[in-house]
């Protein structure tokens, strides 16, 4: 495909959706070329239904494997309808989360099986791996501590969870960046917020120097 | 598990579903067991919510690859919330539809691959496969000409496919027979439907001698 793909994961609290929102105008800044900025499941109307379906604060008795089911569903859609048509065009196309999220988060973090989660997300994404995932480290002490600071009163499901799960969810995405080099870069997510976004410039610049050298 | 587990599979227009309202006054005059009646996703509020996103109509660009996860996620919480208690309580599990509709629909009719779709419904189902199987056998000609009669104005989004696809669907199920003779028994669906509904029964009794001999 002639667009370029990047994915942007990490636990919660890693800063990444405001890192993501400070690092776009920088990208544009240096490349001709069209980007396009999305979260998981967003800009498709199914995958939106579906998502609803899952943070359903009173869907309390959700199966875990229901949740990973669901949220495979709603990648899918989102890849149909967003992803793929924005890298057939040969835009450069940012996610907030991707399949990461999925296997660290309800095949660590929910004890599924990081294998397990990841053949039915091998079903939904059918070979489209993005081309490059960059990973913000926190640890979960760090991330957790920040996502109460910042919003107390609107921890949603998955954030309601204990620390163990959100060490299982860390130990995952360590497992993910170890067994995936080519793909995934790691970059230190408790830096200052300047600097976060730096590396993760930096990245991107030096992995598709032709694309990201400066724009008109 | 205590319980017993039967599915009732079949194309469109097979009869399954009168069949089973039919069948299940005849089973408990013979049975002492509770038995409990459900058709998929029924009786789990998450199921249905599934369901609805599913078959709104509205949804005509669904990819057939998302609609195969929300199957799979539908019948997933539905296994959870209705099918194991009813099994744990020793109780008679009858389903309309379970695992081989996913496999024949979505894997045969829309050319998925039964075996991509098994997959992802064997996450679904862990190893919960029914105890028996009852398969509604009828060709898709005769088939869709019973759903044409009886429901013209309210086909659904399935319905409304090509006669191709219901050939698929019914070369999926024959495999599938073909290949789980243990658990999968055909009958003739194209007979007058009180000849279905004794053969259905007589496999039952046959099956199981012991719980279906007569009740009190």
């Amino acid at each position: 495909m002639p667009g370029i793909f990047i994915s942007f994961e990490g636990p919660d609290g890693a800063g990444k959706t405001t890192a993501l929102q400070n690092l776009v105008p920088l990208l544009k800044a240096c490349t001709d070329e069209e980007l396009v900025v999305s979260r998981e499941p967003g800009g498709s109307p199914i995958s939106e239904k579906i998502r609803k379906i899952i943070l359903d604060i009173t869907d309390d008795h959700m199966d875990d494997r229901t949740e990973a089911l669901l949220y495979a569903a709603a990648r899918r859609q989102h890849l149909i309808d967003v992803i793929l048509p924005a890298l057939n065009d040969g835009k450069i196309m940012l996610t907030d989360r991707f399949v990461d999220s999925s296997v660290a988060y309800q095949g660590g973090g929910r004890e599924i099986g990081m294998d397990e989660v990841a053949k039915i997300n091998d079903f939904a994404i059918d070979g489209h791996l993005p081309d490059l995932t960059i990973y913000f480290d926190v640890t979960p002490e760090v991330g957790l501590a920040r996502i109460r600071k910042d919003h107390e009163e609107a921890m949603d499901r998955l954030e309601q969870a204990s620390i163990d799960f959100h060490k299982r969810v860390h130990e995952s995405y360590l497992k993910l960046v170890k067994d995936n080099p080519q793909r995934i870069v790691s970059i230190d997510a408790s830096q200052d917020p300047d600097m976060v976004v730096a590396d993760a410039l930096a990245v991107i610049q030096k992995r598709f120097p032709d694309v990201f050298n400066g724009g008109n």
